[in-house]
C-alpha cells in the first residue's frame, strides 16, 4: 500500500484526502498552523493553543463513511449558526479545544479525537510553535495573520513579494519523518499564500520534502485567487513554490485542462476569479506534466476527489 | 433482571444511577426539565430546547466505565474554564445542543449520544413542555425559576407553601410507560423542591406512579437544605410528598443512620445544612422504614452509589 503525505490545510486538502482514504489506509495529512480567522481565530486567541480548524477538516475527510460514526462525523461537521459566544463556532473545533484542555497535549488531543472517528491515516501540524504567517507585498507593505492574506484588505491586484513566519517556527519531528519515509508527497491543492507555502516556511520541512525519497507532486490551482494569484499562469505558481522549495525538487505538476461551465465561470469572475492558464512550454523540461480533467463541477469549479487521488496513487503504481 | 426507574435529575440520580448499573442494564432515569441556571440556562434562553444539563449527567452516570468510552466520558464531563461565550459551558450540554440542531428532535438527540457511549439504560425527559418551575412561599411571596428556587434570593427560612408549573406541562408518554412497566420505581434521592417534586407536577406522572404495579421507593435526604428543607425531619420530607403523589403511595423509606464525621457537619453547618433527625414515631404504619448506614464520606455527606443501588435491587430479588 502507498505511503502518501499531503502537505497543505485548507479545502483543497479535505478534497484530496476524501479521495486518497479510497485507495490506502497509509496517508498523512500535513496541516499548516497558521490559520487566524473565525471560530479558529478566536478559539487560537482565547485559549492559547495552535488553530483547530484545518486539523478538525482534516480529520473528517480521513473519516471512514461507516454508519457507527455518522452521529460523530455530524458532530465534528456542525457548526453553531446561534447562541452568544457559540455562533460561528465549529463543534469539531470545541472538542478539539476541549480535548487539548483535558489531555494538555496537543497531539494526543488530535490522536484521541483520530481514534474515535476510527481514522484512516493520521493528521499532524506542520509545526507546535505558535507564529503567524505574513506577507511582504510588491509596494513594500506588510500585511500580518492568515485571515488578512486569505481576505485582503489591501488593494488585491498587489503581488506578494514573499511569505515570512513571525517568529519563526520549526518543524515537528514526526512531521518530518512522514515526509522523509513515505512514497508520495504531494503538496495541494490549496491556497498557494495561505495553505501551501506557509508549511514550506517551517524549519526544516523544505529540507525534508528535499531529501525524501517519495515523488514529489504540486497540484496547481484550478483557478485563480483575487488578491494572491490574481493573472497567475501555471508557470508562476511554480515558480514561487520552487522559491521555497528550491528548483528542481518538483517532480510530477497536475494541471487541470478542462474549463468549467459557462456559467460557473461567470460567478467565478465576478469574484475576480479565472481559469490558470496552462502554459505548457514554460514548464518544459523543469516538471513531468500530468494534464487532463480534473475538476468537479458542482457549484464550484472544484478539484474531483477521486480523479485526483487515482491519479496519484498511479504515480507509485506505474513505476 | 430488575426494572428499575428512577426519579429526579440532579447529582442524587447521577449516584444512584451510577450504582444501579451495576446490577441491570434496564434502567430508565426521568429527567426533571426545570433547570434555569448555568450553562443548562443559557442554552435554553439562547436555543430554545429543554434543558440540557440534568440529561447530561444521568447519561454520564449510566456509561459503561470501559476504556473504550474513555474519551467520550470525559468530553461528555468537560467544562470550558475560559474562553468569552464558552466560558462555564459544558461539553455535554454543546453535544446535546448540537444533535438537537442536527435532528430536530429532542428524544432522537438524546438516544443518539446514548448509543454513542453505549448506555445501560435509557434517559428521558418527563415532559417536552417549555415549562419553569414556581414557588409560592409561606409568606405569599411568588419565586419564579429552579435556579431562583435551588439558590434563593428570597429570606432562606421561609417555607415553601406550593410549587406549581407555568404553564402545566404534560408527560411524554415513554415516561408514563415506563413508570408503569418497571419493577421498582425509586424517588429520590435529590433536592426535594428543586429536583423531585417538579417531576411529579407534570401530568401524568403521579397518577402512572400510583397505578404502577412497581414497588414505590422515596430515598430520603441525608442533610437538610437551607432554603428548601431547612428544619425539615423524615417525616416532613414525606408528608410534602404525599401532598403531590397521595397518601400511601410510597411504600418504602431509605434513610440513612450514619452521621458525617463532626469535621464534615462543621462544614455543612457553615451552609445552614444539618442532617435530616428520623423521627421514626412519626413513619410508622405509613412507609416500610429501610435504615442504615446510606452514606459516603468523602468531601461530602453523600449517598454511596453501590450502598444505596444494592438496597434497591435487593427489594425486588427478595420478594
Amino acid at each position: 500500500m502507498s505511503s502518501v503525505v499531503v502537505i497543505g490545510g485548507g479545502t483543497g486538502s479535505y478534497t484530496l484526502l476524501r479521495g486518497l482514504k479510497k485507495y490506502t489506509n497509509d496517508i498523512t495529512a500535513i496541516v499548516s498552523m497558521f490559520d487566524s480567522g473565525g471560530s479558529t481565530g478566536r478559539l487560537r486567541d482565547e485559549f492559547g493553543y495552535l488553530p483547530p480548524g484545518d486539523v478538525r477538516r482534516c480529520i473528517l475527510a480521513l473519516t471512514p463513511e461507516k454508519s457507527d460514526t455518522d452521529v460523530l462525523r455530524s458532530l465534528l461537521d456542525f457548526r453553531f449558526k446561534k447562541g452568544e459566544g457559540l455562533n460561528g463556532h465549529s463543534m469539531g473545533n470545541l472538542l478539539l479545544t476541549a480535548l487539548k484542555e483535558i489531555t494538555q497535549d496537543e497531539i494526543l488531543a488530535i490522536e484521541k479525537l483520530s481514534s474515535l472517528l476510527g481514522l484512516k491515516g493520521r493528521v499532524l501540524p506542520v509545526t507546535l510553535d505558535n507564529s503567524h504567517l505574513c506577507a511582504e507585498l510588491e509596494d513594500g507593505t506588510i500585511v500580518k495573520g492568515e485571515t488578512n492574506i486569505d481576505i485582503p484588505k489591501h488593494d488585491p491586484k498587489l503581488r506578494i513579494k514573499k511569505l515570512f513566519l513571525e517568529p519563526n517556527a520549526n518543524a515537528l519531528i514526526d512531521t518530518i519523518e512522514s515526509i522523509k519515509n513515505s512514497d508520495l508527497v504531494v503538496i495541494g491543492p490549496g491556497d498557494l499564500y495561505s495553505s501551501l507555502i506557509p508549511n514550506l516556511l517551517v524549519r526544516g520541512i523544505s529540507d525534508a520534502i528535499k531529501s525524501s525519497k517519495a515523488k514529489k507532486i504540486y497540484v496547481c490551482n484550478v483557478m485563480t485567487k483575487y488578491g494572491e494569484t490574481h493573472g497567475f499562469k501555471a508557470s508562476d505558481f511554480l515558480n514561487e513554490l520552487e522559491k521555497y522549495l528550491g528548483k528542481g525538487t518538483i517532480q510530477y505538476m497536475i494541471c487541470n485542462t478542462e474549463k468549467g461551465t459557462n456559467e460557473l465561470l461567470k460567478i467565478y469572475a465576478e469574484e475576480n476569479a479565472f481559469p490558470v492558464e496552462l502554459d505548457e512550454q514554460e514548464l518544459i523540461n523543469r516538471v513531468n506534466l500530468i494534464k487532463g480533467d480534473f475538476i468537479n463541477e458542482g457549484v464550484l469549479v472544484r478539484h474531483d476527489s477521486r480523479k485526483l487521488a487515482r491519479t496519484i496513487i498511479d504515480l507509485k503504481q506505474n513505476e
